[in-house]
């Protein structure tokens, strides 16, 4: 693990790799709010939109719109997902406006099969013009990322040899490129070869930033990007809930599209456990993630967006802020705390839960209280497994020292046994 | 990666670990069917079940005759959790009649709070007795697992030292354990903690198995394994459709039961994906996981199950082996054949993907010709996203040079195309 980074630069795919197979359009506005929130959340990388014709993608219809709209710290780098010159004139004239974006990404394949299947190209006919692209971006100050894409495997083509992607990275870089990414389109990487591949490219490219974009499709894209860390790759890309990969585009898919990007929410919580520093809290990633997943209507698939972060105990004294999201604590208490009293209702539920919690680890203000209000209690309590799934936030009132909580608790099947808001006083 | 095994040994854990938390039984005759079938395909450690009082966990109620009806090959080991002396009084008898099993299963916690939690007991209270359970197992023969539940961390005492562990392993090799399990009870486990406690255990215990037992409660399990692999851990438990986790004994839960064991599929592939051999064939181990998502009614969380494995492009003959189960050809040749003809009618579907792959890597016996028998329609082929999902030979007569096919056909939202049976002549 001799070239594990102790910190890593998370690029979120959501707005753009994640959206672009989802077929109801995402109101701009719900674009623009996620990728602020991302912005303060702390994501230095996002990947905003893509340039796609909104005719072959609709998702993507409102991309200028979107980059209009965002707030744009300095210290935030958005990228667009460029496919031809049209795009490039597109966002140029943004640009232009002042609403562009610092990076694009120019897509090729390892693979020719893959490459005619996706772009209708040959090598000999995608190369000039995609030549062309990078250059003009490097000459309008755009930073230029070099996406491989099947560089670990190609549904059509099988195998890739390792001495393409390094005659790939070679030309991009020729052309004047930033920084190579090696996309895992169809999910046909594991750790040996991955570790192979980047180790061997940064063997042979020392200078070179190298990002590493895993679908999840056989359910090895944190392993794979285990590997990734083990070869010193610092940029990793990620999509809430796991989202994306083919295109709406309603051409026969080349994947089965059962599984995306690598879900953000758990590669955040991976790097922080190990250690590796991502510059993101996980409560405010699984907020946000949380965020994707009402825009979406749907559950998606991040792990710990259900089972919370790992928990630790705590000598400090609990704050509100502690409380945010931190479902862990009821389960663990309803269990520990063997319920000594015969609960009936959810708002006795919540007290018990708060109070036990106060009563452990975690000293608080004396004259706490606890009220509920709009709590739905769907069926008595005693004896059944009840799973307190979250604890979230919604306002504090500094000035009535009251805080606004909502609480989720659902029964082993999933089935909701109550939902509502409680008022703690502090 | 130096200590990198050049194989592992995957113990299946579905029929105990994966059904503990099952709501509905599974009846007696499938458990064994599963089980057999795991043989079959060549698992070589199987958890078969569980000592459990049956008024606890209802599932394990039929647990001897599950014993009493599986296939019992020489070179199968077959296991048991023990929890207590009453099972362990059952286990004997059962021994004593010629159909127990040559392993069984200890269990403790690294944390005293989730042992409180799980058996009710303090380490004061658990250790004399199951010193005893150990020594009498031992005393008739039968090899025994020392199991370290919550070893990575534990939800209701947060971090576990390793010191814990080290004393716990040295506890029950003193005791006569024949070796060591380190379960991940929640999913609290990271990769970089997998490597420090396998690598410091490895180091301080070099002639022990130590087994590695992870759950994917937060997304991890299979960049655990990849730790514990490269940390020279050559047994590995998994469950099919990585079920398992909290038994259903109606108790609150101590985790929120999200995600159960790593599953079995996916595991394979990537083991076998890296050159690991596991000795089982990964089409064998997805056509098991069905078995499993049958039995359970439902699709349950394997990645590979869906996503079939990773194609190579082949330069041998197709077989009729080959085309089992072999759903990637369908999907990359709809794609990369760009449909010249255009299609209406099932029968036309089957015939033209056959047909292609044959016409392109995979020369057959000339005289090949396809017939349809009961394939369903639902909606014309032009221009949709049809996904054949499933081909599987279901019986193959060769008297008559016929083949027998079932094809499952999903557009991209999963709703079902076509389902039938094709009759393949050859």
């Amino acid at each position: 693990m001799t070239r594990m980074p102790e910190r890593a630069n998370i690029c979120e795919c959501w707005a753009r790799d994640g959206l672009q197979g989802e077929e109801p359009f995402i109101p701009t506005e719900k674009k623009i709010a996620i990728i602020n929130r991302m912005v303060e959340v702390g994501f230095k990388r996002i990947e905003a939109t893509s340039f796609a014709h909104p005719k072959l993608i609709r998702q993507f219809s409102d991309s200028l719109e979107v980059l209009r709209g965002i707030k744009r710290p300095p210290d935030v780098t958005f990228i667009a997902i460029i496919p031809n010159d049209k795009g490039l004139d597109r966002l140029l004239e943004a640009c232009h406006q002042g609403y562009g974006v610092q990076e694009i990404t120019a897509i090729l394949s390892a693979s020719e099969d893959h490459l005619l299947a996706n772009l209708e190209r040959t090598f000999d006919e995608a190369l000039p013009p995609l030549a062309d692209l990078v250059k003009r971006a490097r000459q309008a100050g755009i930073k230029v990322i070099g996406c491989i894409g099947t560089a670990f495997g190609c549904p059509l083509a099988g195998e890739v040899p390792l001495g393409k992607i390094i005659e790939l990275t070679d030309w991009y870089l020729d052309k004047g490129a930033t920084s190579i990414m090696l996309g895992d389109t169809t999910g046909e990487a594991n750790p040996r070869q991955v570790r192979e591949i980047f180790g061997g490219l940064k063997d042979r490219f020392p200078g070179v930033d190298f990002i590493a974009h895993f679908h999840d499709t056989r359910g090895m894209g944190l392993a794979n990007t285990l590997a990734a860390l083990q070869e010193g790759i610092i940029l990793h890309d990620s999509s809430f809930g796991g989202m994306g990969g083919q295109p709406a585009t309603r051409r026969p898919k080349y994947h089965r599209g059962f599984a995306g990007n690598t879900c953000t929410e758990d590669m955040v919580l991976m790097m922080e456990e190990m250690g590796i520093d991502t510059g993101l809290s996980i409560d405010d990633v699984i907020d946000t993630g949380l965020m994707a997943e009402e825009f979406c209507g749907r559950n998606l698939l991040g792990h710990v967006t259900r089972s919370g972060p790992v928990r630790r105990r705590r000598s400090q004294p609990l704050s509100l802020q502690d409380l945010r999201l931190n479902g862990e604590i009821a389960p663990a208490l309803l269990f520990a705390g063997k319920m000594k009293e015969k609960l009936s209702s959810g708002q006795a539920l919540v007290g018990y839960v708060i109070r036990e919690a106060l009563a452990r680890n975690w000293p608080v203000p004396e004259n706490l209280k606890i009220s509920v209000d709009g709590v739905s209690v769907k069926e008595e309590l005693g004896g059944r497994d009840i799973l307190v799934t979250r604890f979230k936030v919604l306002a504090i009132e500094k000035s009535k020292n009251e805080a606004i909580l909502e609480v989720l608790s659902q029964k082993a099947d999933g089935d909701i046994f109550m939902a509502g808001q409680v008022t703690l006083a502090f």
